[in-house]
């Protein structure tokens, strides 16, 4: 990270915190590590990015619904899934200093600084060597790695080094008051199951036919060891995940389709094309025929925001046999030979998107410190460039002064045009001054209410993006507004 | 519960089920207790339900925001809640069963029985030393209770009995890989707190005055240990809290204010005001100086929708005490005597609604076996009677049958309206059972497409609650449509 994406970044942080948007959570408790609170602007932000995705995959799909599962799940779904077992990373503990450390972590320290020194043979060779270990999942081989690579602890200086255990990500916790009874459940760390668990629930009450769409917006959780980059990996996060469940051998074609048509959905908000790009998995989880990731560009280097995964039928497959029950879909379509495709498990294509990190990614490609200086003076503003559909507050409404019956006038306007758009009302400080707070919070109009108002029933509109003002009809603000805030710009 | 009104209820869950609405949480393994999923057509609902709740608190209040902060919190939060040491249900065991009661249960039924057998005096002076025994937290004196009325456990027939014992219903978890830093947090069991520790954050980043309040709609978790009545009392819940800071004083008017402004919000719904009453608590919370509970007339009686409490400076005070951190607003405003208010900590005002009882209440509210039988034929429909504001589905789309280019100019015009409605798209079966189908989810209206409207694009348009049908321009669909399902029609 340069020098001047850092400082952007921590900008961000603190325009984020400063105007209501992030706030870190319990704050005056000195916090709780890599949990965050979304503020005022922020809800409405995130809020807004839900309802863009939600539209655009149920509302614009009739083969799409969405459900809303509960985050406490039967254990036994994690144990099918592979999280009981698999969902961990590999720790060691250094004697002296009681520290943990990921070991993997230690180790791909060691590459990035033998790359550093000049030394890429032996680096390339200690990649392949952890590679393998990490794929074998044979723990003690890491040890030995870290023990030949002469790894020492940064805080206690030795290498007096515990085994390597896995250490599982889930959160757990008692359900139950009935002492025999009460069972260790779950948070679940992926939305994705709710959905494969109620998928004959749904394409039953639903009438649903292959091809079709589960969606989800909700929580998940995960015991991350290092929790990093403010919003970029929390404990407690939120996922907007869609299964779209096809007939088997078609998977290559939709997945094709649905890496096309979610790139598409970023960049129909207006980000630069350059901004984005693809990256392939090339090492696939085990319950991948085919994995894309979308990458974003944060000041800290291109970063996931969304996979596109084509699962094959492993997590149905996996809870058909953990339930007994069956998961099969009945085909009655009909194929090349004319007949009925029948019964089968159906393969699955995954879109699965961070909404806390398409909430930072829009608020970091919103963010502009804009010099405004002239000849004559030095000026400067903070913007959030944000599309008009995102933006928490939609119009601000400014009586000129705050007497000669002009705050009754705004508060009359402001009547007509609340029950449309979320609004806010100022009457502090100086118009310049108030337009400011309101670019701060990318809201995209402001409405001054002035003496001519009382006249005329005009009032100026001011853009923030070009910060142009003009006057318009009192009648015609809510077109005006609505013109642009409509989701229809967004989905058409 | 009556045999009619018993038998409603459990159709209202049969019809939730087979409709998408409601499904058993993990249903293939078997559920898991006292936890539900929102299908397909509940999701919707569901969202639909937040989004009358949001407009109207805070879309049409300029002094109140909405914000979204973690499940997880400070563990010391909840210590300066009360909820460590107070948020517990006294429990017993029997020891031959080894089953677990609530101790205060075991009497309420005793007492209850006493009722029945006429022993009505018994009854009180039993009521009268229990409600003694749990307000002075006497443990010992409930179980002496329990003994002295020779209650046995029902399962093993027993009065062999242990102690009883606090149990906390918050549910806990470790955070934190590092073993020596890992620390109990717990999953909230309300959202409020959330907002309190947050009321400077957004009062200043906000520039809120006083009055103001702060919005919120997020789970909380309770691990109740009678967890039953469907989505009445579930473990993992959803709240809709607003929490209103007012000048100490002042928060007798407020609550009477909130006390109203609740009831309508609940009667705009077309609900009869029958169904809904005032319960005003006699014994009051230690934080609270007035509390009255919205009840609603479910099947089984009188239940707490809402809660209107006036919580004093209990919460700010108690976090200012734990925490540390001034929790003081500055009030500049003058007084009688001309000077300013200046520092205190606000009075609070709350207003807690359990979104999954408003969702049951609205279904079962909603819910109709409409008998049309004539002279000629036994006939009969289930319809669901929601306000259109709150329907699922809006509009479905019938192309009268599957060829001649129906399915087409069906779609054609579905693509015009898709962009504003949720729709649906049928095209199996006859007009009347698609009618009847979406009766049962509550679409408002069914516009088939027919022969007559390759000629003359006409439709006809076909309304849920009366059956009639009537014919109209496509082109006039959007607006019919968005006239009754306009959020207007609620939040006016």
């Amino acid at each position: 990270m340069s020098k001047n994406t850092d400082e952007l970044f921590k900008n961000v942080i603190a325009h984020a915190k400063e105007y209501g948007f992030v706030f870190p959570s319990s704050e005056i408790y000195d916090g709780l590590s890599a949990v965050y609170d979304y503020g005022q602007f922020g809800a409405e932000l995130k809020n807004n990015i839900k309802t863009y995705w939600w539209k655009s995959m149920v509302q614009l799909h009739d083969n799409i619904v969405g459900i809303d599962s509960a985050i406490f799940m039967h254990p036994k779904i994690w144990k099918a899934s592979g999280h009981v077992d698999g969902f961990s990373d590999p720790m060691i503990d250094n004697k002296d200093s009681k520290k943990r450390y990921r070991a993997d972590q230690l180790l791909e320290e060691r590459i990035a600084k033998l790359n550093e020194e000049g030394k890429t043979s032996e680096a390339e060779e200690l990649q392949i060597e952890m590679d393998n270990a990490l794929k074998a999942e044979n723990l003690p081989r890491l040890r030995e790695l870290i023990i030949e690579q002469n790894i020492k602890c940064p805080i206690s200086g030795t290498a007096n080094w515990t085994e390597v255990r896995q250490f599982n990500l889930m959160f757990s916790t008692q359900v139950g008051a009935i002492a025999e009874e009460s069972d260790t459940i779950y948070l679940r760390p992926e939305t994705a199951q709710g959905i494969f668990v109620n998928y004959l629930n749904v394409q039953k009450s639903g009438r649903m036919k292959i091809p079709f769409g589960i969606a989800q917006i909700g929580k998940a959780f995960r015991n991350e060891v290092i929790a990093r980059q403010f919003i970029i990996r929390m404990r407690e996060f939120e996922q907007m995940e869609m299964q779209y469940f096809v007939r088997p051998g078609t998977q290559k074609e939709w997945f094709e389709k649905w890496k096309e048509t979610r790139l598409k959905w970023h960049l129909a908000l207006g980000t630069d094309a350059a901004k984005y790009r693809y990256h392939e998995h090339t090492k696939l989880a085990h319950y991948a025929d085919a994995a894309y990731d979308i990458e974003f560009e944060f000041p800290f280097g291109f970063k996931e925001v969304e996979g596109i995964h084509s699962r094959t039928d492993f997590d149905l497959s996996q809870h058909q046999q953990y339930s007994g029950k069956k998961m099969q879909y009945f085909d009655p379509e009909l194929d090349e030979n004319g007949k009925p495709y029948g019964n089968y498990v159906p393969y699955v294509i995954e879109t699965s998107i961070g909404l806390d990190r398409m909430f930072l990614l829009t608020m970091i490609n919103a963010y502009e410190e804009e010099d405004l200086s002239t000849d004559e003076k030095q000026d400067s503003r903070t913007v959030l460039r944000l599309h008009p559909c995102l933006a928490p507050v939609k119009a601000a409404i400014f009586p000129l002064t705050k007497k000669d019956g002009l705050p009754e006038k705004a508060r009359e306007i402001m009547d007509t045009l609340k029950l449309d758009f979320n609004l806010q009302y100022e009457e502090k400080d100086a118009i310049g001054k108030r337009y400011r707070r309101q670019d701060a919070i990318g809201t995209p109009f402001c409405i001054t209410v002035d003496h001519q108002t009382l006249e005329d029933n005009t009032v100026t509109i001011r853009h923030r993006d070009s910060m142009k003002q003009e006057r318009v009809a009192a009648a015609d603000l809510d077109k005006i507004i609505g013109d642009l805030v409509s989701w229809k710009n967004l989905l058409k």
